[in-house]
C-alpha cells in the first residue's frame, strides 16, 4: 500500500526579458519558474502561499538547488513538473523537472526545502503545524 | 537669485541579466536604474526612501515617463544625471539623463513624480509636509 | 465609417516578487505587465515579438508613459486591457488600462511607443514596412 | 606548501525592489548577488564573463546551491565573500558567504559550479582550456 503521489504541471511562457544575452533563460530565473510551480501546486491542493499565511504561517525556503542541463530559448515554454515529497519532518519539500516546450528535452531539475515559522514571533517550528498535518492526511492518504 | 540646482550622478554597471537576447539593456529597467538613482540622491541629500518613511510618509509613483535613445550594452555602465524640479505642489519630481559609458552618448531621459501619503492612513498629502517644506528650505536657499 | 478598434484583454497573475516591501506591486513592473500584454496581442493578432522579427526588423521602445492610480496587492491579479492606436507614421503605438482583479478599479494607464530598425543594419525605418501596412490594412479594414 | 586561496569581498546595496511583502530579501534574488560577486571576483582578479567570452568560452552555471540562514532587510546590504575552489576538472567552482550589513550574521551561504563550452560550437569542454590553466598557474601559484 502505497501513498499518493501528489504531483502538478505547469507551463510557463518566456518572458523576452528573462533570456540574456546569449538569448537563453538567465539561470537565476529558473527559482522564479519553480516558485511559480509551487504556486501553481498550490492553487490545485489548496496550498497557496497565502493559504498558509491565513495558518498563520509563514514558508521561507532554508534550501534551493538547481542542476543545469540544457538552455531554454526566449519563445518556449517552461514546462515544469513539481513533486510534493511526504517527510516526517516539519518541512516542506518538493522536486521539480523543467522541460523545455520545443523538443520536451529536461532543461533542469531542482529542489526545494522550506520550514515553518509563526508569522507573528517567526519562531522555528520543530514539531509539524496542525492544518500540514490535516492536509497531508486528507491528500496524501492511502488508496 | 536664483535658487540652487540639486543634481547628482551615480553610475550603475549593467547586469548580465540587466540586457535581453540583443544584448542591449531591456527597456524597463530603465525604471530601475531610475530608482538607483534617485536613491543615490538621497544619501547624498538626506531624501532616502527610508527618511521619509521615518517622517510617516511613503511617496508611490504617480507618473513615470521614459524616453529612449540609444541603446546600452553589457559591459557597459549606466551614468544616471538626476535633477530634483522645485515645485509649489506636494510633490516630488525628478528629471533624468542617462548615459552610457562607452562613449558618452545620451542613452535615455526620463521623468517621475511621486506624492506624499500618511504612511498609516494612506490618505493623500494635497499641502507640503512640514519636513519636506524645511528640506527644500535647506537645499534649496538661494545662495 | 470608422475603422475597426484592436483590442485585447490580459490576465496577469501577480507573483509574490512582484510586490515590494509595502506589498504592492513595485511600479517597475507595470512595464513588464505591458510588455506582457503587448506579446499576448501579438499571439492574438499575428503581431508577436519573433513574427516581427521574422520579417526582418526589431522594434524597440521609443517611448513607455505610465500613470499611477491605485495599487495592486500581491494575491490580486493585474488584467490589462490594450489597444492599439492607429497612425499614419512608421510607429506602434499602444495605450494600456491595468485593473486589479480584486475590485476592477482602474490601476494605472499607459502608453508605449515603438519604432522600426532593421535588424540587420539597425537603420531607423522613416516608411511603413510593407509587412506592417499590410497586416494594418487586414485587421483595420472598414467594417 | 599550499596553495594561495583566491577569495574576494563585495557589497551589494539591497534594492527595494529586491524585498518581497515581508520586507526582506525574495529568496531568488540570493541567486543574483553570486553572480554579482562572480563578476566583482573577476575585475579583481581579470576573470569576467567579458574576458572569459573573448577567449571564445562561454560558461553556463550546471549548478547553483542556496542555503538560508537569516533573512536580509531593506536597507541593509549584502555582504558576499567569494572563494575560487580549485578543481582538476574543466569546471569554475565558487563558495558564497553572504553576510547582512546590520549585524554581520551569516545570512546564506552557497555554490555554484560552471563549465567551458565552445562559444562558437556550444560543445562541452573535457579538457581544461588553456588560458584557464594559465590563470590559475598565475593565480594559484604556491608562494
Amino acid at each position: 500500500m502505497s501513498k499518493k503521489k501528489l504531483t502538478h504541471k505547469t507551463e510557463i511562457r518566456v518572458r523576452f526579458n528573462d533570456a540574456d544575452p546569449l538569448a537563453i533563460v538567465w539561470h537565476g530565473n529558473y527559482v522564479q519558474y519553480m516558485e511559480d510551480a509551487r504556486e501553481s501546486f498550490g492553487e490545485a491542493y489548496g496550498f497557496r502561499y497565502l493559504d498558509v499565511h491565513g495558518e498563520d504561517y509563514v514558508i521561507p525556503l532554508v534550501n534551493v538547488n538547481v542542476d543545469y542541463k540544457v538552455p531554454i530559448r526566449y519563445g518556449e515554454k517552461a514546462i515544469v513538473e513539481i513533486d510534493f515529497i511526504d517527510s516526517p519532518a516539519a518541512k516542506i519539500i518538493f522536486d521539480y523537472r523543467i522541460y523545455r516546450s520545443s523538443d520536451g528535452l529536461l532543461a533542469a531539475t531542482g529542489q526545494t526545502t522550506q520550514v515553518f515559522l509563526h508569522k507573528e514571533t517567526l519562531e522555528l517550528q520543530l514539531i509539524i503545524p496542525e492544518f500540514y498535518a490535516k492536509w497531508k492526511g486528507k491528500h496524501l492518504a492511502e488508496d
